[in-house]
């Protein structure tokens, strides 16, 4: 497959040998990642900004590369989490498929793409990376870690790992660990792809690319992105085609749902795919702590958090961010919690930022 | 596919040419349906039951099939569709693969099974279907017609076509149309079938089922059966495998899902599957009276109607049966709306009988 790389994309390496949570050891792995924004004399200044599943590094336009990113509205100078006041980094995760190193990357032992051969990947190891790429920047110190859906997973990883990296976390959408509804959507996803003959055990060819198994997949992602409520205010019946005998597309519900699943496909390693939804599934902030979730939240340390999320979220439903804040507080850090009424779903820190914004950038401003 | 047809089912002819409505016309067709209870010497307890998507004509046992039928505990004698009272008929759903003419069965023009020749099947087809069947066996005035899921679709057009045939209703977790994100969910259980190459455009061979995109199409409407919190209380992390490097199945939701799935499959035929399924996302009563879904409402004729639904369906939403239940009254009849606080969903009336059974018993008595 392609790489699809962001022009203004670096690249920081890991240790040598970088070795995995649960087995394995990567050798002569990198992290890719985007900077906006200069960072202060004194270093602290520096915003570690971690992603969902499929966002690579180029959050916003930057100088370097002017397109938008996928958090332009959020992202830059003058916006919330404001460039003209913060050094924002913002990595690729260890295992995805837009720079860093994962399945689609080549195993220096074999010379080939590792596929099915990339160790099993957790969001400890995400966490991990990203940590390595802040050190690796010189800096030893974050403002504030901000991640959002299975990034803000990542952020909760990272602050137990490496308790004195950040003072201060903006938690988006995420949750401290997953809950069944979540593990069977993303269970099918998997199943959609591997089902792909195409696939062909993570073998596929560039040219024979399982386009079938990943618009499914996304498609059943995305009816969990949003929200039933905010498709019927907008599709409602609405037609967008006449329904044929072989069961084609017809409602304007559909059409969405193919439109955005082609744009997404083709772009992504399927098995980077398999292998960064799995590790979704397996996280657990209480297992990794070794207690409870609220023991677990309540030991990490951070002096301020800001906890968001949005009441008609199915994927990280809303009791899941209030006991990421409630763990905080209970730790001793000074929470807002803020339970938004967006009929935007999980997806509302992508489309809603009027929401989003004016609170994360109050936030920031009074660390 | 061999057919599923349960012991104590039997057949009633349709009009030799039937036309269904989207055009076409089936020659020789037949619905199956099994019956419980006796009528009385008035014929005036006769109790329609109209069935959701998957089930057969055998809601319960009987002397003649003593299975446990699929509402086995809400149908019986003195169970709360009382059959020492009333005489039932459950009729398998016209274009299903359990008895009834469907895209399994023998097309008389050609020899062969319909397949994906079979005309476009409408709710309002299933509906004619279901009131030829009550009028073939002698009754020309129903006591009830009761309807679950897409059976409350199918009362719904059997009310508005049928005017005179039922004095009153049970509308269980139903919808006057469907909505977007069922839609999606039914587009993309679909799409899984039509991507799984043993399907081969309808024309897949017995001993190559396409049983990968049957499990995928099941487990996907399985995520909309229940609700997240059923699950979260259910099985929360449990796991009840070891994951590997393939992505096998590892969490206990994710065994749960497949288990079901594997039950469902090879008793079911994929092109019936995907009729049913289309027929529910065209049901519209507004569209089909000509006018909005609460005069459409409004203009059925029934003396009394119980309306019930689920706080947790996110399939057939509670908003859709109180729409019902508002429309229904305020065509004059005597409604009783019941939201119930399960958190069985979609399938409460399968599975939280505690809740249903006691409301249709007392509703049917008062009749």
């Amino acid at each position: 497959m392609h790489e699809f790389i962001p022009p203004a994309t670096r690249f920081a390496p890991l240790p040598e040998r970088f070795a995995m949570k649960r087995g394995g050891v990567l050798h002569g792995a990198r992290v890719a990642y985007e900077t906006f924004g200069q960072p202060s004399a004194a270093g602290d200044n520096v915003v570690l900004l971690l992603t969902g599943l499929s966002p690579d590094a180029h959050a916003a336009s930057s100088p370097d590369d002017p397109a938008p990113g996928w958090w332009e509205s959020m992202l830059g100078p003058g916006k919330p989490i404001d460039t003209d006041q913060w050094h924002v980094i913002c990595v690729n995760s260890l295992g995805g498929c837009q720079g860093s190193t994962g399945p689609a990357s080549r195993d220096p032992a074999t010379g080939q793409p590792y596929r099915l051969g990339f160790p099993e990947l957790s969001i400890e190891d995400i966490a991990d990376a990203a940590a390595n790429t802040v050190r690796h920047l010189g800096f030893d110190r974050l403002a504030c870690v901000v991640g959002a859906s299975m990034g803000g997973m990542s952020a909760l990883a990272l602050l137990a790992r490496h308790p004195d990296l950040a003072r201060s976390h903006i938690s988006i959408s995420a949750a401290a660990y997953s809950l069944p509804y979540s593990i069977a959507i993303r269970s099918l996803q998997r199943e959609a792809i591997r089902s792909d003959p195409l696939w062909n055990d993570g073998q596929y060819l560039p040219e024979r690319y399982p386009e079938r198994g990943m618009l499914t997949a996304r498609k059943i992602g995305m009816t969990t992105y949003r929200s039933a409520r905010e498709w019927e205010r907008r599709f409602g019946r609405e037609r967008s085609g006449i329904g044929d005998a072989a069961f084609g597309l017809e409602f304007a519900v559909e059409f969405y749902l193919d439109h955005h699943a082609r744009r997404f496909v083709r772009r992504f390693d399927p098995n980077s795919y398999l292998y960064l939804s799995r590790s979704m599934d397996w996280f657990d902030l209480g297992e990794l702590c070794g207690g409870s979730t609220a023991e677990a939240l309540a030991r990490l340390r951070v002096d301020q958090a800001l906890v968001i999320g949005t009441e008609t979220d199915i994927l990280f439903p809303l009791h899941q961010q209030r006991e990421i804040a409630d763990g905080l507080r209970a730790g001793g850090a000074d929470v807002e919690f803020l339970a938004l009424e967006s009929d935007l779903g999980h997806d509302a820190f992508l489309a809603d930022l009027d929401s989003f914004g004016p609170p994360a950038a109050k936030f920031l401003s009074a660390l």
